[in-house]
């Protein structure tokens, strides 16, 4: 048994890994919340208890066996390794670690083994638009072999976290109401928009959120030859990534053959039979752990490729879940 | 001088029409509104006057030079042969005619010329999402030679005309209300989610609204060998198309000879400048009669390849002006 923190335990992430820890029976002695100065003291309910929050420290970490960090980048590289040292394993939801050789980026389904080896005590949660991309692909891959994807992202408002669902219901609120919409979050209006800019521009032309993808699904797939060519766009739903993908493979590959491998994966659904109105939506992911695959079918352009559609809860599989899965691997083998 | 007659001119379309006859200052004698029963006797203000919607009937087209017709394949199907027999030459909205040999697909910037060979007297307007993606497409085509094309639609409910739009409406301010979201137009709730599905599947696995772009756009392009694999996806957005688009050339390609062809080609521009927020959104591209390009970058995946985006004011340049820069070809050559 283990005791476990959550640092960013009010924030949207860290609401749903509350809810993923509850569910799931997660087996744990004791649940320590941390948040900033100005969360601290805050009560928040949990099987029937409520738990305070603790103000995050670099000395909040004795005793804690599993730190669950999802408080953005910043706090990840200040308290991630004073967490680490405390004795920690720290399973980190920010891109802090993700690429560094040493550390593993884990998602549980694809490649759970490496979460054992943690020489620094850390360990990666890959980008949600990564998680979800390569739950479709990676038994594709399995199948296949993996040669290149390009894919277009259909990305929720939750991307940002809770202040990025807040923009939306906002916008929402005011076009009903008539009223003018202003702003804050995202640079232009969201509501009724979409925006084809999420991250930070890189020499590529493609933005440093884009090239996840890439760089994240080589490491996360062993697969270092990995070509990737994604476009991420910001649309008004509220939460659930989606993700058009044209996918080539080294070895032909047939639709039955497809719809077979990614079903017999876990973690994963096929809903495809568009003719009878059966496809999968944001909505239809929306507080599901599964991600849904559907659409599938041979590119027109590309040999031996599949275009398909992938949607996954971003909160959920696309951080929450996922971290709580790698948490799962670490207290069944006792840490 | 010409008679022009409007079918369907009380639809989103039909509506969007009279406003770019009005504000292009397209020159005419006399503009005949025709509609269903229904909307007939309906009165229509048109620069400060009132037209009066007539009834469409067989032989509503006595004296007409110019029918738009945006009233749906069925009824350009019935009707359209009645306006070209009376000897109006007819400019459909609807897919009806779209692909027979012996009509004319227009896009005046693209292939202009095409529209003063008309055996039957029928023009037909292409899809929507095929004239914005071509708006970027075309310019690259003459530079570079088009080879393939792998997209991703972000539709908007104006796709759906006037219902669509009110559908997003309807559940927008529904969501702000905290009611029950119930689906009328689409088959599951639009707002808050993306609907990988729009049109008829065919036996291809893509459905008919995705074949459009391989199909017409070979048409329109005078590119029988075009290869295409596109995935069309509504939208919470009211109005204007946004596609992603990876686009395969014959010949090697720079971004800024790409950013070149695109700003000299008449109807589209070029916003691209992401590091400083310079990017195109459908919002943007509303009530704008140009199409807006960004993210023009190098694939990352294919050679002689670019990623780009293309949004387009769907009723505008994806249907009614289109429509309306046809009738303009024809009168200023007096038909």
């Amino acid at each position: 048994m283990s005791t476990i923190a959550i640092v960013g335990a009010t924030g949207a992430v860290g609401q749903e890994m509350l809810e993923c820890l509850d569910q799931r029976n997660v087996p744990f002695d004791e649940l320590v919340l941390l948040a900033s100065a100005r969360s601290a003291g805050k009560r928040i309910p949990f099987r029937g208890q409520e738990l305070v929050v603790r103000e995050l420290t670099h000395d909040a970490f004795e005793g804690i066996d599993i730190a669950l960090f999802s408080a953005g980048g910043g706090i990840s590289k200040e308290f991630g390794p004073s967490a680490a040292k405390a004795g920690a394993v720290v399973i980190d939801n920010s891109s802090a670690f993700r690429m560094d050789a040493d550390v593993p980026l884990v998602v549980p389904e694809i490649n759970g083994d490496a979460a054992f080896n943690h020489p620094r005590n850390i360990i990666a949660n890959p980008n949600c638009t990564t998680i979800v991309s390569l739950m479709a692909l990676a038994p594709l891959h399995r199948a296949f072999g993996l040669k290149s994807v390009i894919g277009s992202s259909y990305q929720a408002v939750s991307g940002s976290g809770a202040q990025g669902i807040a923009e939306l219901d906002t916008q929402a609120k005011a076009y009903a109401a008539d009223e003018e919409i202003t702003p804050s979050v995202y640079p232009v209006q969201i509501f009724s928009n979409a925006i084809p800019l999420i991250g930070s521009m890189t020499e590529t032309g493609y933005t440093d959120e884009e090239m996840k993808l890439t760089k994240e699904g080589a490491k996360i797939l062993d697969l270092a030859g990995l070509k990737a060519s994604i476009t991420c766009v910001r649309v008004p739903v509220m939460r659930s990534h989606s993700v058009a993908i044209t996918a080539q493979f080294d070895r032909p590959v047939s639709v039955d053959a497809a719809r077979e491998a990614i079903d017999a994966f876990d973690g994963v659904q096929v809903i495809d039979d568009p003719a009878n109105g059966k496809f999968p939506t944001p909505l239809d992911c929306t507080n599901r752990d599964d991600c849904l695959v559907g659409r599938i079918r041979p590119s027109l352009v590309l040999d031996n490729a599949l275009d398909l559609w992938v949607v996954g809860d971003q909160v959920r599989k696309g951080a929450a879940l996922n971290a709580v899965q790698i948490a799962e691997l670490l207290i069944a083998r006792g840490n």
